[in-house]
């Protein structure tokens, strides 16, 4: 290949930002994947990606997040082995049906073929289970509480996209014992909390936490939680899902404690699996606008960028200054490269760097800086001795002003139906829909057919906290047993 | 299997400390491993382990460490992909040859064969290489640096020993490219200077960094240096190594730069691997001693043990309080389990937590506290108010003093000699020899041969800073080209 040829091949640095609004979202989000460099498609196995320095920064701090608050709730990590062997797979009837056309198989060691096959681990259960049988003995060793950051695989049948699904994805699972189900769930509560706090309390992302209907569970689940985030495009992204296990596969791992009054029983399961290369998607689309990305200060890549305009030596050296000082409270590029300024300007810009200041001599004179703020796309001049305390300000105010804009374009799109032609019309503008069913139990999931079929769109769940439901059932018009929300999805 | 059963294997909490001493070295490290509860050996793939918390913990802490440092030298990390096409693999001969009898092999995703057998990577310079082919075009990309957190596979044909030598290890990977071979060597030394910083300044890890003979050099590279560790048995450890690749390799994948003069050139690269699993074993095994773990508290997996000698619930609200406060500079668990007091002070000095406080009725009373310190074993009393200023003293000392014990230790076991007796009676007794040697290219390989058939020793390489060699090669009496230095190892 030509270094010519690598000008026209995806990731080049054109310098010329995204050329849609986000309105044509498909488009823009492939532009902005590309262009400020999250991620490279072009590595040579399909539905993989190469995760570039400015997704993986921003992940890594979503990964302290969510580990910090695991560890505070009483999570313990492990690294257990990418590895699950074939018979510890097929131990349980509902995972392995729901996991094994999506499983990539490793047959062969060197030259040597395995005496048995070994799963890439699509999801871990099945890989600590078997440890728990040796780890858990009594009530006193329960809650067992376990957590694990990972990278999971799935041979995707379903179409690949970047960050929101790949065949490789990096997340946390949590895997927990408990002595009763109503212990496993309070941890489902524990889960939903720690959601809202992270994703939408420091994330700044809106959504939804739905019981999934009775046909739609996590593969061995007795009741799946999950959070639903809204696309521009009217389409909802499943982010992190909680789950309390059906105890067919704590008997097929034989995980027993002894309680209290020497009696042997099993425990009871849970899962909690946010997934920080799909969050990430999120962040970029929710918070992103025409010009390209936006980060809240907590999970910016990086938070300030200096640009020297001009080259004069003296502008180098006053932005080590500026960076030596401005290091205390955040992370400083220089970019002192040869692009022109109105080039970095727009790369900038579309990387969503938190503060930009523009260094120039004249400003340097006055004891002055010219400052420009992605959250508000606001430029203006300020006193250089203000500096700190001007990022304390923006690093106080971006994820609000982020997290206003997002919630109020979320909450405009949960809409009200009644019947089956209100539900239409709304889930093609956009919306989610909510609106009375028959049933979220095996009852109902031919209603959801219906609504697949005549709609597009699918039954997302009810929420945990039941709510009253009134009226009949939007399709088959028997009396609601549900309020459900109904979305498209990918 | 029986919950009885489950009490005699391995794992098992008996709380009876190490029943060896340190002396009897492959026992105590067998012992340290399980009773400390780092990892359990019973997960059943073979070669493979899981990591518990307590080394977890560690090892997050380590990574930190090294992230902080490669970044600040300008390296950007990526997530690349797990899986490599065999197609990849085969493109550098010495590699392939190095690595294809250790490679995982993925054939299958679901039920479907694959189109082409897929790499577990085993390092992965043959997926971030065709990368820089697409990314490296000019003089001013370099030098290009990378890293990535990630875990590799090896289909190991030598024996495995936990954390030392896994089929799946915990790593970090460099890669990195520059215009010439000057530049790639002072990455070389950069690399040399980061473990130095690191390995030994902040994990208290004495080792020696070699140049390895022309014979045992990483499969593909140029020059290849790497770090010893001794451990108490005589035998030293690799950890980090860093090499400057073969040009054999960016040829292969076709990895050029335009030039300041226009014309189109080669890179040079290089990479580096500090395997977090190893350097922990590292950490284990230099610094324990007969009664179980030591950490420096820069790595230790939590600082403080609080252990209520007694029930009374007041104590445990002064535990509280005592965390909170101590918040500010440690990590802190409270121990209010059922277990004897006897048993926690073992377990707890086992596990090698820095500090323990014992905290008493008496003592509450009298506004003090019984501490005891893990790095002088050193039990006091101190005045409740002086908490904060005693734990910042052992925050201060531990590194130092556990690192003066490792240093002098290793210190005393370099032994010069000048012939073979005198190496084969220096390596018996646990010692690295230092002697002129004919030579390290390939022209030394015969004599290397013959040390390691008569001594069961290796030569692990010279300096990079070459020493001055006088006299003969103490195997074949030819003049000395090299000052080498011989050990054993696994």
């Amino acid at each position: 290949m030509s270094k010519k040829d690598k000008l026209k091949n995806g990731n080049a640095k054109d310098n010329k930002g995204i050329s849609v609004n986000k309105d044509d979202f498909s488009e823009w989000y492939s532009q902005i994947v590309q262009k400020a460099e999250l991620g490279d498609l072009r590595y040579n196995v399909k539905g993989f990606l190469v995760f570039q320095p400015w997704s993986v920064l921003c992940m890594e701090k979503m990964y302290r997040y969510f580990e910090k608050a695991l560890q505070s709730n009483g999570h313990n990590p492990y690294f257990f082995p990418t590895l699950i062997p074939e018979e510890n797979f097929n131990k349980e009837a509902g995972h392995v049906k729901g996991f094994s056309p999506e499983v990539f198989w490793v047959t062969h060691g060197g030259d040597t073929k395995l005496t048995e096959r070994l799963a890439m681990r699509p999801s871990s259960e099945t890989a600590f289970y078997q440890m728990f049988n040796l780890w858990v003995r009594s009530y006193k060793d329960l809650p067992f509480k376990t957590y694990q950051r990972a990278n999971v695989f799935r041979y995707e049948t379903k179409a690949t996209r970047p960050f929101l699904r790949s065949r490789e994805f990096h997340w946390i699972e949590t895997h927990c014992c408990f002595a009763t189900f109503e212990d496993a769930m309070k941890q489902v509560e524990e889960d939903m909390e720690v959601t809202k706090d992270i994703l939408h309390d420091i994330f700044g992302l809106p959504f939804l936490f739905f019981e999934r209907p009775g046909w739609d569970k996590f593969p061995g689940a007795e009741r799946t939680f999950a959070a639903d985030v809204l696309n521009p495009d009217g389409r909802v992204v499943q982010q992190p899902s909680t789950h309390v296990i059906k105890q067919d596969f704590v008997k097929a791992f034989d995980i027993k404690y002894v309680d209290k009054d020497g009696k042997e029983k099993y425990v009871w399961t849970t899962c909690y699996g946010p997934a920080m290369s799909r969050i990430f998607a999120s962040v970029v689309i929710v918070h992103g606008d025409d010009k390209g990305l936006r980060f809240p200060w907590e999970i910016a890549p990086r938070h300030v960028v200096i640009v020297p305009i001009g080259d004069d030596k003296s502008l180098i050296k006053k932005a080590e200054e500026l960076k030596k000082v401005i290091g205390e409270i955040g992370e400083v590029i220089i970019d002192d490269s040869d692009k022109s300024n109105g080039e970095k300007f727009n790369e900038w810009e579309m990387k969503g760097i938190p503060v930009r200041i523009d260094l120039g001599k004249r400003d340097m004179k006055d004891h002055k800086l010219t400052v420009f703020r992605r959250d508000l796309n606001k430029k203006e001049v300020i006193n250089e001795k203000d500096l700190i305390k001007y990022l304390e300000k923006v690093k106080k105010e971006s994820l609000k002003n982020l997290m206003r804009q997002a919630d109020s374009l979320f909450n405009d799109r949960i809409k009200n139906v009644k019947n089956i032609n209100e539900m239409k019309k709304a889930i093609l503008d956009g919306n989610i829909v909510r609106c009375g069913f028959c049933s979220i139990d095996a009852n109902g999931e031919k209603c959801a057919t219906i609504v697949e079929k005549d709609v597009g769109a699918k039954v997302r769940g009810s929420n945990l906290v039941k709510e009253k439901a009134s009226g009949k059932c939007v399709i088959c018009n028997k009396k609601s047993k549900n309020v459900v929300y109904i979305a498209r999805d990918y």
